[in-house]
């Protein structure tokens, strides 16, 4: 697939349609999925500051430390008719912020900020003030003393990236006074949540990479090997089966599979033991993968084929139930109730399932109270368990997509109870 | 060694002593490296909200996911005497946080937030309101119509953990008005630069363990293989070497080499070709690797052999600049000056190196303007580089703690050129 399939250039002017359009004056965006998915740039999350600084309106500006911007320039980001800057190590980036707001309010995007400072600029800007000074950051040296560079600064409404570190948002309440703080969620979460047909079959391979790493559980689960033992070997699979890097690898066995998100410990895999194994990892396209299965070595205990079965019938009601106009919570509602129904409803304690893309968890989330429609593109994980305690656990996870005529799993292999 | 020699129980104290010592009512941590410093807990990132509330006098508690809830008790933080109080999926966890800071008001924690009231809870108030107010969080659900529960709040000051995601900042601020933020890292910082002896060993295991994997790069680094290949085997020799996870694999061949974040590509690795191999990774004790060495397969460039044996005296004497009293920036200095007089300056266009313990990057940073002296148990890396654009580079990297009577190199190869 080429790049500018996956990573399309036009999304910057799309994502500044949206700001717009959500009152917006901004999106500020350090590195991570947000960056990745409007840029193609895959930037490392470091102290010094990446900044996308995308106006509603005007020249975008990438900001970057010196020692990245070879990796910036090679990315797909120039593509996207964005200007790069960079800082040295040592240099304070954040009136760079500033500047590239300024460029893009003289290049057009000035008009909008006039209305927002018009809107609501006199309290935010108090509030904004009284945030940004000295008594609010103290002697801390991450922040202290950085003041707003030049004169007067009109009264935005910045979004800032989801995901953005507390020390960044407090460093730009510094130089930016008068702003009034929002999230960039707002926006790139409806953009993001409708997954392209590139996307979507990035998803697949994802799928079908993790896919092939459960087809080989039987040549590294074995009773008398530790669950680390195990876990290294699946770690170094998911990379050979073509993932860039290997993001978690639960290998939860006997009483551990009653926590789920025990990780891996020293624990000795014993014969009969039912073995919770909940793997991903992030392909060189930046999509993720995440799939569980429940392993028995050997017999399992006779109440645990009892409600594998129950889990078994209650995943395969909530990938059934999947469809466009179906809401997300009726969908965690089908294999609640199935749970529920058989008396191991209280052994249920987390949500049915969470979107995935380019983050491991996104929107839309499989949970009680979410009334969102599913739609066509929309990708999330259906993994129900079941969990008792001192004793063991099972949970059963495939990643499908809501189709138009329905719903395709991404995950193929069997949800049958494996016996190795 | 065991967890509570790494991982002590009264590092909780420690922490809200220099917490009311800053002027701070409380810190707010949430996953990551602070919250596992203090407590031993190595807890998920992730979009459901996991929370210290460590006040400056007063109980501490843990909110926690539910189904994370297993995990929280089974790590060393019920050790500390805090208490964990779970929520959950679909419920809004941040009410939790304003009864925990309410609690520990009740049990002793008042009167300093009552002096921070009185001393800046005018301004402080005003700005909290405003930046909470509907305006700021229009219409976002992350954050919208989640307002402070109960009556009035008295004003804080709080430290946020410097990481803590921008979209829990924000939630925070919406039922936590009248609060001047500021950083958990004023005080935890302090506390995190010091290696205890426990700490150093295990950065001095972490050293030992990426070194093996460099001692074993002629197994993988061959003409005709490309970066990514090489990227794969390394990667899975970072965990079979005893870490639990491969954070990162920089294998930059050729010109390649002359972007220092270059991370892996599909460029096939060609005879005479300098590689710089810069990997690291993190050890189940939680600190981490990091080594950079540069290779060459074959005879390379003359002009290379003259910058490395530059750069090779540049690294070995910031080496030896290290010691009690001197401060960070003399040590870049060292390596800087050494790399200017051969002509060589402007190819060296990042700091000499950055700390090192929980987190891959964290203080002292080694770096002009920063005149802080070095103190015994201080961390760090030592990496210059020198980057020719379109043509080729090379990085020395090498952690080093601050010893009581000099330096201690923990990653202990020669640094010579590897030729292979």
């Amino acid at each position: 697939m080429r790049p500018d399939e996956l990573y399309p250039p036009d999304r910057l002017a799309a994502a500044q349609r949206a700001t717009a359009a959500a009152g917006l004056d901004a999106l500020l965006l350090t590195p991570g999925s947000d960056l990745r998915y409007l840029t193609g740039y895959h930037a490392h999350a470091l102290e010094r500051l990446t900044c996308l600084v995308l106006p509603a309106a005007g020249p975008a500006t990438l900001i970057v430390p010196r020692l990245e911007r070879p990796a910036a320039e090679a990315s797909p980001a120039p593509g996207t008719g964005l200007r790069i800057v960079d800082h040295a190590d040592g240099a304070d980036p954040y009136p760079l912020v500033l500047a590239a707001l300024r460029d893009a309010a003289g290049a057009g995007g000035g008009s909008a900020a006039t209305d927002i400072g018009a809107a609501g600029g006199g309290p935010a800007a108090t509030g904004a003030a009284a945030g940004g000074g000295p008594g609010a950051t103290g002697a801390d040296p991450e922040t202290g003393g950085r003041r707003a560079a030049g004169g007067a600064v009109p009264a935005r409404a910045i979004g800032l990236g989801n995901r953005m570190w507390a020390e960044q948002v407090l460093a730009l309440r510094d130089v930016l006074p008068h702003t009034r703080w929002r999230l960039a969620g707002e926006v790139l979460r409806e953009l993001r949540i409708h997954k392209s047909p590139a996307e979507v079959a990035a998803l697949r391979a994802a799928g079908a990479a993790i896919d092939a790493v459960h087809a080989r559980m039987a040549e590294w689960l074995r009773p008398g090997r530790t669950e680390r033992e195990v876990g290294t070997d699946i770690a170094a699979a998911i990379r050979e089966a073509g993932h860039a890097t290997a993001d978690f690898v639960i290998v939860a066995s006997g009483p551990n599979a009653a926590s789920p998100h025990h990780d891996t410990a020293d624990r000795t895999i014993e014969p009969g033991d039912p073995v919770v194994v909940d793997i991903g990892g992030t392909m060189p396209s930046g999509y993720c993968s995440d799939s569980t299965r429940t392993y028995a070595l050997g017999e399992p205990p006779a109440e645990f084929r009892r409600y594998y079965a129950v889990l078994h019938a209650a995943q395969r009601a909530a990938v059934a139930a999947v469809r466009p106009g179906v809401r997300a919570e009726a969908v965690d509602a089908a294999a609640r109730d199935a749970i529920t129904a058989a008396g191991y409803g209280d052994a249920f304690l987390h949500r049915t399932g969470h979107g995935i893309g380019l983050d491991g968890h996104e929107e839309p989330y499989v949970v009680a109270g979410n009334d969102r429609p599913l739609e066509p593109g929309m990708a999330f994980s259906i993994e129900p368990g079941i969990y008792l305690p001192g004793r063991h656990g099972a949970r059963i996870e495939d990643i499908v997509v809501c189709a138009a005529d329905g719903v395709e799993r991404l995950n193929t292999l069997s949800t049958e109870l494996v016996l190795l």
